[in-house]
């Protein structure tokens, strides 16, 4: 269907969920010929290798960016300065380079400190796709299919780079939006970052105490859903939070006060303000609940 | 199979979910011989009629509650007082009463104030079956089966009239348990009626921005199970919050002492204290789902 593919040479760090699946993708598209990956682990990366994400395992970046079309780093966020630092060295300057982090101020800002004038050609981005499961075995092509990715390109990145990272995604299936690094932030941080914290936090105060099997024993599926959450990995969380502080203390802060307002009506009695409140959310839920769903 | 109902005649105000699954679950096994139906209104009546949840449509309780032998009030906790006080004074000694409400020290207490030297007859009960829809529609003969139900028993009750509302329940399907009235509303003010309001919160405090669409835009499925509780009824969980407003103001304050300290974590750039809190949560959150889904 496409005479040539896009993509000559893909190179991943990471060979997981997010990583894994776009080199399926664009696999399944005909948009790249030749998958290498990078990883900490052999073992996933062997797996990897076995279920046919990856054609090669990649051993010295020396030798495998420099023919690079195009880069993925898809580690957590703590560990992405550590790879740009490794592969900026052997960067092309036809070797386009994007991520699968999801926060980006402080990605932006590690770009730009380790690729230097060559910049340019990172373009930051965020898939949105659910990670209840992960490593090589949760891969597969169609994780993109219409999920949102979103692009936080930066005034260095050229029009062409811009177009070319947007149509990769395009052809696992996304639907490709911008926004710029510090918007994202603040709106991930809302919709994501705090929900995670909020619902290990409502784990963590039960487990602590001790009675807490009787609490456990008793709990249904309203909180089965919200602490769905909280069996997220613990080391993520924790570097997305870190990394994205400054617009998650801002989150949370709002959120204390919206605590402290239904405290206070409460203590008060005032059920008119608790109806309000609950009545709002629940129509503004049941919006997001109708478009999403849809 | 069984040569005899055990309860002639059950009378339930309210005929939606709760009581209507209830009869239901009782006819199926066998275990009463008539249901007439008390609601607020005619057309969810003669719904509960048209589906056969209930046999008759009771107009008016001096009639229809000295022969009953068994009376569910499954209505918002803040509508129990009025049944009760418009029960009490047909009540005959052969009948027992029982409620589905999900908090019990306000039940009690009125139960105490309306039923007087008659409140040995009425056992509290809080059936733990989730309420995703409601109405005579969403009732069903299988909802409670291998669901938990908590009696909350008074002093006052009579070993006899315990054993007997127990063997309602079981006929039901469901894993009968006991709790003080006390412990009952300390747990679900912790496990439901707390979460239930963080949603809530949430999702307020989104709703409330100039720019929510961009924040709603871009919600996941983490930011969906978190919120899926914040669908529910706005007037029956501001009930249920103020009537349990002591145990749930003390849990709230638990957890915003909670959120203080992971702000504080936060703003020192503490990731060993966050991947403690998180991994802990985790840990709990798998083992109790491992205890539930197994």
């Amino acid at each position: 269907m496409h005479g040539q593919a896009e993509f000559g040479k893909l190179v991943i760090f990471g060979v997981g969920l997010i990583g894994g699946s776009f080199a399926l993708a664009l696999k399944a598209a005909g948009q790249v010929k030749e998958v290498v990956g990078f990883g900490r682990s052999l073992s996933g990366l062997k797996q990897a290798l076995a279920l046919g994400v990856i054609d090669r395992i990649g051993t010295n970046p020396g030798h495998e960016i420099p023919d690079a079309d195009l880069v993925l780093i898809a580690v957590p966020v703590a560990q992405m300065p550590g790879i740009m630092a490794r592969i900026a060295p052997y960067l092309d300057e036809q070797t386009l380079v994007t991520d699968g982090g999801s926060t980006k101020m402080d990605i932006v800002a590690a770009a730009r400190e380790c690729f230097g004038d060559k910049v340019e050609q990172f373009v930051p981005g965020h898939p949105i796709a659910g990670a209840e499961h992960s490593g090589p075995t949760a891969a597969r092509a169609e994780l993109y299919r219409n999920k949102k990715v979103v692009l936080t390109p930066m005034p260095e990145n050229t029009v062409l780079n811009l177009a070319r990272i947007r149509s990769a995604w395009e052809w696992c299936g996304a639907q490709v939006y911008e926004l710029q690094p510090a918007v994202h932030d603040r709106i991930f941080a809302a919709v994501s970052h705090l929900p995670h914290m909020l619902s290990y936090a409502l784990v963590h105060d039960l487990a602590q105490r001790e009675d807490s099997e009787q609490f456990f024993a008793f709990a249904a599926s309203g909180f089965r859903d919200f602490t769905r959450i909280a069996a997220s990995h613990p080391e993520m969380w924790r570097d997305i939070c870190l990394a994205n502080r400054v617009a998650l203390l801002e989150e949370l802060s709002r959120y204390q006060q919206q605590l402290n307002e239904l405290s206070l009506a409460l203590q008060a009695n005032d059920g008119e303000r608790l109806d309000r409140v609950f009545a709002a959310a629940r129509a503004a839920r049941r919006a997001w609940c109708g478009e999403v769903e849809k």
